[in-house]
This record gives C-alpha cells, sequence and structure tokens, in this order.
C-alpha cells in the first residue's frame, strides 16, 4: 500500500475519510440503502447458508459483524458483504467430506474456514499480492461461473422438489437421485417454490428496487404458519435460534487447517474476483478509487470476524451491491444501517422463520443465480476469439464434471499455455513498399507492394523470447530458400517490445552464420527498452554484419537504396 | 513434413538426395573427415559408455548402426551421432535405481531406454513436435549444462584417483565419499591420468585437427600392456568382446517401462536439443536447410537401432560434428567412414584395449567436458538480462543439489513464469509532445515533452491479456486521478500486436465507466489483428465514446486539438 497517498491512519482505515467530514446530504440514501439491501440480504443469508449446508442463522451471523469490518477497512463505498452463492457452494463443496452438512461439527469447520481464508486475505493484501487475481481469464471467469450456476440450480431442486436427496460431489449422481425422486414429489412444495418463483421473476421485472425476496418470503412463512402447512408434510426450516452471533474461536487443529487450504485458497480468489471486480465498477462511475490490496485486507477481516463470530467465508455480492448502489449509498454508513437491519432480525423476528418453507428460499437461490448462465457471453468468446472459447468450454466441462476447484485450476493452466503458445507462434509478415499508401506493408495484405530483390523485409509482431525464436529462425530461413539472390535482411522491430538473453543469442547465431554467405542484417525501430538489452550485450554495428536504422525507410537508404517507389 | 519440398521419396530419406548425384570430388573430403571422427569416436564410445555405467563395448555398438540410420534420414550432412557425455549422465541417473552399473541387467535396462527414447523420438517428429524444446531456453541450457559438466567431472574424479566408489545420485556424498578416498589414491593411475590430460589439452591447442584422443589412448595402452602395470594395480577396462554388435530385442516390460519413463522424456529433449543446435549452425553455414521433425525422426530411428543392436542412447555430438565439418565432410558418407572404421575397431582392436588405463578414457572425458562449463555466458546472462542469470542459477543449482531431471524442469517452468511475469507488468509510457524531435514521446525520458492538459496519452507496450489488463487499469486510473481535468484518453496502440476476450471486456467495461465522466477514448495506431478482434466484439465508434484513429498526430487533429507544438 505504499504508493497510496494520505495520512497514514486513513490508509489503514479508509472509513475516516467519510467518517470524519460526513455530510448531512448523503444520510437518507445512506440509510434507504442501507435498509433495502438489508431486506434482500435476510432472505438471501438464510437460503446461501443452506446451500452451504449451514443452519439459516449462521447465514445471518455472517450478516452483521463482518459487514462492519468491511465498513471500516474497506475501500468502497457501496460494496454490499455477506454470504454470496459461489462461496456458499465452494465451502459445501469443501467441507462436506470431513463432516454432515446441518450438524455442529459442519458449522465449526465452516467458521475455520472462514478465519483461514481472512488471515490468507489479510496476509496477501499486506504483501500486495492482489494481482494474482488478474491470472483468472474473462473466459475461466464465464466458464466457471456457468457451471456453479448449473451446480447450485441442481442443488436446489430437491428443495422445490420438497424430497430427501444423499449429498454427493458427483453432479451425475445428483441429477440420476433427483430422477429416481421425482415420484416421491411433494406437491405443496412444488407449489410454493414455483409461485415464489414466479412471483419473484414478476416482481424483479416490474420493480426492480423492491425487496421482493423479503416479501416473498414473509408472505409464504405467514401462509404456512396460518394455514399450518408444515403439519402437510411442507418442509420447514425450523427452529432459528435468536439472538446476536455468538463469540467462539475455531478450534485450529492442524489436520482440519491441511484438509480445508485447498477450498480455503479457492474461496480467497473467487470471492476476491467477485467483489472486486463489483467494487472496481462502482468506484469508476464515482469518480474515487479502489485499492485492490486494501481490499484484500478488507474482506480478510470481514472473513476473519465471520470465523470468530460462528459465520462462514463472506465476500462482496454482486447483484446486492448493484442494489445498495442503485438504492443511493453514498458511504459504509449504508452497510452499518444493513447489519443493524440483520442484528434486529435475529433478536426479534426468527421465531417467525421458523415456518419458512425451503421451497421458498430455494426460489430465492434460483432466481438469483440463473442470470450467471451467459450463453450469449459464451458464444460472444467464440466469436471474438475461438481460443478464449475453448477455455471457456473446457473450464465448464471440468467444473460440472469433475469438481469446481479442478474447473479454475484447469481453466487458469489453460489459458496460460494458451498465452505463451499464441507469443510462440508470433505474426511475422514480409513488407513491401505501396505507393499509394507510401508505406512499407504486409505483402500478404498488398500483392502489389514492391520488393527489391537482393532485399528481404520482415516485421515481427511480437517479444522476442526463448519460446519463439525457433518459429521465427525458422520462418527467416524459410523466406531466404525462397529468395536466394538476398543480401540484405531489414528487421521491423517496432512490434518488438521486449527481448530475452536467448533471442539475443539466437540472433547473434543467425547473424554469424550469415555472415560468410554475405547477408547483412539491419535492425530498424529498435525500441528502448530492446536497444538497452543489445546495447548491454556488446554487440558492435561498426563490425559491418548487422546495422541499425530508425524506420525501414532509413534502412533502404543507409544501404545505398532509393525506397522502391522512387526508382 | 507437409510443407518442405523434393519428391516424397527424399523426404522420407534425405540420403537419396547425395547419394543420387554423388560427386567425386566429395570423395576425398568425407573420407577424411570420416576417419578423423572415428579416431575420435572409438575411445570416447568407451569413456562415455563407462560414464553411463556400461562396458565400454556398449558404447563401440552404439557407434555403428545407429551412424547408418541417421546418415540415411537425417537432414544434416555433417553431423556426427553417437555417444555423448550428458545423455549417458542421464542414461546412469536414469538407470542405476534399478540395476548395478556394469551388470548385463543394467545393459539391457541401457537399450530398452534407446528404443522407447527413438520411439518416441520418431512419433514426434511424425506429429511434428519439434518445436517443443524451443521452451527450454539458452539460460536453461546455459546453467543445465554447467551443473550437468560438474556432475561428469566429479564422477571422473575416481578413475584418475585410481579408487572405488559407490555410486550415488547426491553429488554432496559424492564429493565426501571422493574426499575420503583421499588417501587409498594409486598414485600410478592419478600419473597416467594427470599426463593424460596434459598431452591432451596441449595437442588440442596445437593441433585442433589431430586425433590426440585416439593416440593417448593407444599410448597408454601399448604403455600399460609394456611395462606390465596392470600387475601394480593400475584400474584396467578389462576384457572388451570382439565382434560387431549382437541383435537382441529388449525386454518390453510394462515395469520398466514406466520406471524408465522420465528418463527417457529428459534424454529425448536434451540429446534433441544438443543436436539440433550444431546441425542447424553448419548447415546455415554451408546453405542447406535443417528440418527440426526430420530430425527427430532421424535420431528416433539411429536410437532404435542402438536399441535393437545392444547400444545405448545416442545423439548428434557437438564436438565431434565440429571436427567432422572442420576435417571435410560433405555428406552422410563421412559418417558411414566412421560407422566402417568402429566396426572394424570392434572385430580386430579389441584384444588390445583389454590393457587400456581407466584413468586414460577418464582423462578423455574430462577434457571434453570441461570446456561446458560456461562461466563467461553465466555472467554475460546476468549482464544481459538479470532474471535470465536467475533462472540459469536456479537451474544450476537445482541440478548439481537435486539431479538432472529437475534442474531441467525447474529451470523450463520458471523461465515460463519469468516470462508471464513480465508480460503481466507491461512497459506504459505516458507520452507528450517533443518538438525537437517532431513526435509523441516518453515523458519519462523527454521532460520537456509538452502535454495538453485535457488530454492523456498512453502508450502500452505489450499484447493485451487476461494477466496484464489489471496492469494497465491500475496505471490508467493513477494517471487519470493525477490528472483530473483529462477528457481525452489516447491509447497509442502500435506496441499492441494482439489481444484477448479479457482485455476487450475490460476495456469496454472502462470505457463504460469513464463515459459517465465525460471521458472519451481514441485508439490511435491499432494493427490489423487487433483491430479484426475489436470488429468481432462489434464496437462501434459512431457512439461517441471511442474513436479510432491511424496516428496518434491524427488522433489530437480528430479531437479537434492542434499537436501542442503548433499551438
Amino acid at each position: 500500500m505504499g504508493n497510496r497517498p494520505g495520512p497514514v491512519a486513513e490508509r489503514v482505515l479508509p472509513a475516516l475519510s467519510w467518517l470524519r467530514g460526513y455530510r448531512r446530504t448523503d444520510l437518507p440514501g445512506d440509510l434507504t440503502a442501507g435498509l433495502t439491501t438489508g431486506f434482500m440480504l435476510v432472505p438471501q443469508a438464510m437460503a446461501y447458508a443452506l446451500l452451504a449446508g449451514l443452519p439459516p442463522s449462521v447465514g445471518l451471523y455472517a450478516s452483521t459483524v463482518p459487514l462492519v469490518a468491511y465498513a471500516l477497512f474497506g475501500s468502497s463505498r457501496q460494496l454490499a458483504v455477506g454470504p454470496v452463492a459461489m462461496v456458499s457452494l465452494l465451502v459445501a463443496a469443501g467441507i462436506s467430506e470431513l463432516a454432515t452438512p446441518g450438524t455442529p461439527e459442519y458449522a465449526r469447520y465452516a467458521a475455520l474456514l472462514a478465519l483461514m481464508v481472512g488471515l490468507a486475505q489479510v496476509a496477501l493484501g499486506l504483501v500486495r499480492l492482489g494481482f494474482l487475481t488478474n491470472f483468472i481469464s474473462h473466459a475461466v471467469i464465464t466458464g466457471f461461473t456457468a457451471a456453479a450456476a448449473i451446480v447450485i440450480l441442481l442443488s436446489q431442486v430437491k428443495h422445490l422438489l420438497g424430497v430427501k436427496i444423499e449429498p454427493t460431489e458427483s453432479t451425475l449422481r445428483l441429477v440420476a437421485e433427483l430422477w429416481g425422486q421425482l415420484p416421491q414429489t411433494h406437491w405443496l412444495a412444488l407449489l410454493v417454490g414455483a409461485a415464489s418463483i414466479a412471483v419473484l421473476v414478476v416482481l424483479r421485472a416490474r420493480f426492480p428496487r423492491f425487496p421482493a425476496a423479503m416479501v416473498v418470503v414473509l408472505a409464504a412463512t405467514l401462509l404456512t404458519w396460518g394455514l399450518g402447512l408444515s403439519r402437510q408434510g411442507l418442509p420447514i426450516v425450523g427452529e432459528v435460534p435468536a439472538g446476536l452471533p455468538p463469540f467462539a474461536l475455531p478450534d485450529l487443529n492442524p489436520a482440519a487447517v491441511s484438509q480445508l487450504a485447498v477450498a480455503a485458497l479457492t474461496i480467497l480468489f473467487v470471492g476476491y474476483l467477485e467483489s472486486v471486480s463489483i467494487a472496481k465498477m462502482i468506484a469508476a462511475r464515482e469518480r474515487y478509487r479502489i485499492y485492490p490490496d486494501q481490499e484484500l485486507v478488507a474482506l480478510g477481516m470481514a472473513n476473519v470476524v465471520a470465523g470468530l463470530f460462528s459465520g462462514y467465508p463472506v465476500t462482496g455480492g454482486f447483484s446486492r451491491t448493484a442494489v445498495n448502489y442503485q438504492s443511493g449509498a453514498r458511504t459504509g454508513l449504508a452497510a452499518l444501517v444493513t447489519a443493524a437491519l440483520v442484528a434486529l432480525t435475529l433478536i426479534l423476528l426468527t421465531p417467525l422463520f421458523r415456518h419458512l418453507p425451503q421451497a421458498a428460499l430455494a426460489a430465492v437461490v434460483v432466481t438469483a443465480v440463473v442470470g450467471l448462465i451467459d450463453v450469449r457471453g459464451m458464444r460472444q468468446l467464440f466469436r471474438l476469439k475461438p481460443a478464449d472459447g475453448w477455455v471457456a468450454t473446457v473450464t465448464f466441462a471440468t467444473t460440472l464434471g469433475v469438481g469446481v476447484e479442478a474447473g479454475i485450476l484447469t481453466g487458469v493452466a489453460l489459458s496460460l499455455l494458451q498465452f505463451i503458445w499464441r507469443s510462440s507462434h508470433p505474426h511475422i509478415a514480409e513488407l513491401g513498399y505501396v505507393p499509394a499508401e507510401g508505406a512499407y506493408l504486409n505483402i500478404r495484405r498488398f500483392p502489389e507492394a514492391i520488393q527489391h530483390p537482393d532485399v528481404l523485409i520482415l516485421r515481427i509482431d511480437a517479444a522476442l523470447y526463448f519460446a519463439n525464436m525457433g518459429f521465427i529462425e525458422t520462418r527467416l530461413r524459410q523466406c531466404l530458400a525462397e529468395r536466394p539472390e538476398t543480401r540484405w535482411v531489414v528487421l521491423d522491430l517496432s512490434g518488438v517490445n521486449d527481448i530475452d538473453a536467448s533471442a539475443v543469442h539466437a540472433l547473434e547465431e543467425l547473424m554469424a552464420s550469415h555472415r560468410e554467405r554475405g547477408i547483412t542484417f539491419v535492425f530498424a525501430a529498435m525500441k528502448g527498452p530492446v536497444r538497452d538489452v543489445i546495447a548491454r550485450a556488446g554487440w558492435d554495428s561498426t563490425t559491418g554484419y548487422w546495422q541499425e536504422c530508425h524506420s525501414v525507410r532509413d534502412a533502404l537508404e543507409k544501404i545505398g537504396l532509393q525506397p522502391a517507389a522512387e526508382n
């Protein structure tokens, strides 16, 4: 955080900057936004906790103190932190092998996981490694998100059908079990679920800022309670303990920590990525700056307190943040209002939620994540860059077929390999003079280009490094074999941004092996960083087998040729 | 091999091209070179076989049929194939865990290894994967070669001291054991070794083309025999069986194959790399072309027959090829002459080599590999690119400390990571108008450059892709924060050779989030491949929040500003 402006106190606690000079004019917006987001958060927190295999109360716990922590340390003023669907899915995937969902042991693992994620995020933020998320490409995110959304949707089908299913990691087995349970469908659950989805879809389309989820959840709860539907077998949430989140230090036993390590790392990056991308977008619109490493620290602090106060991993959510911003949030005060509303709910409303039907919560999850399946985005990737489309597809298939962590890792590895592959097969253009344009251009695009019989002009469009010099050499020798009278090779380096020792070495060998054949190399339009390396290599242009010029035109003049067109 | 010219027969068997039109004038050169290389090969083959933990005869076997195979299939006319030091070391490292050096079982593993390397090379060559070696950078080769040379030198010390040492993989333990055995030094062995080294060094310096190794080996053998030195305890080679290499199909049992797989892959790449680099250099001087994939097939055929005729893995050797070329080799006939000479040696001279002192063979190895420790090259790497120097150092240390395979793998991984790291932190220059140069240049290098207060001009010197967009965004926002009056952002893309979907997406978000602030993006000097992707993304410059121009100057004119200097 070294290169950030401002006093130290505000760099550590960015909240000071809005707390100190709080403007009364920001209050109405902050209040409205905080309440609106709170009404959205209460049902979502319970629903996502169930998705993570936790009791609804844990979701509410994770929606109190962590929000305060983020409001103090975060550099975004509108980010709405709390439980989100994707992270909840990762929590379920990470813990379900170690404990049975719904048990106190499972909840202890969840709190430990939050603490681990938090400490790791704080550490990464302090050593400024926030940029690591840059290595997750857009293609990987598109493919991964779509697959995760499908996994989340499938996990909710059992609630919508009102059937019981053994937890399983395999998507295929889950689908098969659901199919087998279809005859056991509880029609009342299906009715409640379908009706909730319908109401949510209609309300969201018509009144985007209306707290639809809260209304649906409250209506379903009151109906279930009033009509005694749970006696008809409709699965309900059951006892939600009243009271503020209890403090409990997670049990840091080394075996559990090492078993949760992979899950913690995945949650760390996925959570951070979701959070920082929405925070950045809003900050840009509001003309303030987001500090990625400070964001990592702030999310880390939120997760640490989530772990200490019986919660589970949290992050900045995409949809709630958008609602918070659109409802007028100006500062972190909005988040404090949201946290207060959730705390009030925990104290007063939990007896009510006992009768909340699980199908209604499933409807909240389903309508929230269905938009994450971005078929159009996938198709656009194929149109833009087919290679990116394939990375997204492989990431999608691996996430769905093998698992969420394998999906992300495969995607990242594949996109890096793809980049290396592309840069090891750079675009090389043979140039000729095009009189109409007055410039030296690619003879493939301009067949009318004029070439000197004894001069070969090549433009290499890539940094020169070990992995592409073989390709470039082969191409050069090919061109020379096709044009045996060549006496001058002019390399236009205007597109060469960098050069490494292997490339310097390869060029030296190329020049040495062609010197005896009477071929001289001329390097045109060499950039500063490349020239610096060449100078350190001790090349000496006075030896006569290579020269350097500002441009291709200069090179031809130096050779003693008029540019072709002026012949 | 699709894009190679010429009739099919000559593409499969490149030897046809020189066999059909053999010129009598090439004969004297081919004969002299073939004999000279043969005289060098006989002692080296025996010495390298001992280095690999094999009887000397196996080295001679590997110097007969494989040479014929390469002469038929190879595209180089001067390459001298046979046992080489580096590959012999890899053979020792790969097999010594499975069998005891010197036993028939060990020799069978060596033949199997040759067959595996050969089949894999042929397969890779046929599917044209020869370019994979491009991923081994010059820095990795420098570090690896130096460490391997030290390991080879250390392995010969026991012969020079005339002591016995248990085989060990650990360099440190080897040094410790040698130290412990120092008092047992056999002074006669040390004398023979030191004298041989001295004679070799002097002869090589004075008469580079003289077959010094053969003379030293023959002189040492005759002396040992005449003076009966072996009765004084001087370790000698012992019985070398007479006769041509026996045919034997290696036992392809799956357990052995899987245990040798890593060693085979390493030998495949290291052997191919050594061979193809010297072949390329000579081909360039002689103005003919090397086909890397055909080379892989040819070396593969040489290794297959090495495996079938009781040999061990071979490749094109650096020093022997240089001697072959300098002695006048014009065609593959030289290699056939060499093979015939070795065959003759196997039939007639083996009784003589019984008295060959091991110390003399060690002297041959030591003088051959000591030049591979390239301290100057290492220092030059640090001067050229410190990052490359570190890659070489880590590769060196890992090869020496852990092992040869670990060394290469670490080096390759590190150089790829380093490339990704560099490309994810691209050079970005803020430009201003420099009247003296009449151009828009980096304001850091030209502090006198003139800037418009409401125009920010940035030149990005890298392909835009997922791993560097975060960095670029941060830099752009930083610049905008420093210059709040900015209304136009001109991005000079003349150094951007490629763009991926993540970058397109990130640019779209950047433009969207700045549009509301009244900031318009102008893209100048966009290259063809980048423009193609942008066009497919459906960007539409008529919306008014971005524009495209040929150059920075055009951009400023389009904005409605005169270039700064003309104000």
